[in-house]
């Protein structure tokens, strides 16, 4: 396997070390290497380092320490606005208000932002996802000045590591992976799935840390809760809609 | 620049020759290294290389010819079914029936994606990607048995190249980077981002065979039309529902 890939963990502590504006160059080039739907490039990367605008996205990303610690915050964003301004000026009525636009654009900033992972990587840098991006879009609309037509969909703080954690355990292949058709699990598959995370010292450290029975009740309970899944699904569905993808009328 | 990235272009003719089980395991096993969602792993990847379910795919696909022709077909799913499976088997009630789980399960499914791309294209294989799978989600779902909490998200097909298609031409690096925060375009902006595009001798014979005084137009009125996108934004919203990722309340 592809040794970066082989080797990829997230970062969550940085060094303060700048990274040079040819590397950078070379992951943003890499971005734009990866595929997009028609060709049509319809995601955008903001890439902001300057201290005052990233304490502002600070604040959008739950004060997670690592968006001012690392020197490069790239937020990659679903964008038809360039497109449709190309569109309105070329005699060309742009039909991309709508939801599956919205989707595609997602599609095409999404693999854009793994391939600069990767390249990213090459380069001797960490990178760290920040999931934070949809719960609080709305925030970094207004940080950013993303204009109608621009939804920020995920962002990665880039920059020398400053930890080297071990990598993180996946589930067994089988877990992800269908062959032919999509094989439903039955109550002991998923228990033999889940076996072996069940039982790691890591598990019984955190079951006992947050006093729980099961290690599911951290994610539900803690971790992942339905009441802020709700919250955040309105507030992200409300910025789609005014971003302009709503319109499948 | 990573040498596979800087190399890659979309195969639309493959080889007979089938990929061996080791290499698409490794290409799997990539895959999973990509980052994820709190360490959830909420998609799903299905392989298909059964003749009869490729041709039912072919179906779902609008009969794109490679999809039979290449031997391996990758559908990416979001997917919340195992997770959810095991949060109820462990006294845990998951929250993850909404549009942000939906969201957060597709960036987890394409993140995988495209790692699953570089790894087959350095194992000396070709991919598309098939944009046509949230078009005829609903197909898919009946074709590959996906269960409630799965929803097909892209489609990759590998296989050894039997062509070798020129790099696809990307807009200047400044179309899609903005630096600190966005820059909206004006209209000489705008102009300038396509100049070489819309001068290439590519467009120039698209605007013959198509009969348009505009490239814009081509992607307007015949590629991604407004009626098209409208009908298919309803009808991947219907699936997300049905799916069971729209209980926002």
């Amino acid at each position: 396997m592809n040794k970066t890939i082989k080797n990829h963990r997230s970062i969550r502590k940085y060094k303060s070390k700048k990274i040079d504006k040819a590397i950078l160059d070379e992951i943003l080039n890499a971005a734009t290497r990866a595929s997009t739907t028609g060709n049509m490039q319809v995601y955008s990367i903001v890439v902001t380092q300057d201290e005052k605008i990233k304490e502002q996205l600070l604040g959008a990303h739950f004060n997670q320490a690592m968006l001012t610690q690392a020197p490069v915050v790239l937020t990659f964003c679903a964008d038809f606005n360039r497109f449709n301004k190309w569109c309105n000026i070329n005699k060309a009525e742009p039909g991309y208000d709508n939801f599956l636009s919205f989707y595609t654009a997602s599609i095409d900033a999404l693999l854009a932002a793994q391939n600069a992972v990767i390249e990213a990587e090459e380069q001797g840098l960490g990178i760290c996802y920040l999931g934070t991006t949809t719960y609080m879009a709305k925030k970094i609309i207004d940080i950013l000045d993303l204009p109608k037509g621009v939804v920020p969909v995920t962002t990665l703080v880039v920059g020398y590591a400053d930890e080297t954690p071990d990598l993180t355990p996946r589930l067994p292949l089988k877990s992800v992976v269908h062959f032919e058709k999509y094989h439903d699990f039955d109550e002991d598959m998923i228990k033999k799935i889940y076996h072996e995370r069940e039982n790691s010292e890591e598990t019984k450290q955190l079951l006992e840390e947050n006093q729980k029975e099961t290690l599911a009740q951290i994610f539900t309970d803690n971790r992942y809760k339905k009441q802020d899944n709700i919250f955040f699904s309105n507030e992200f569905l409300k910025v789609i809609e005014e971003q302009g993808f709503m319109n499948n009328k």
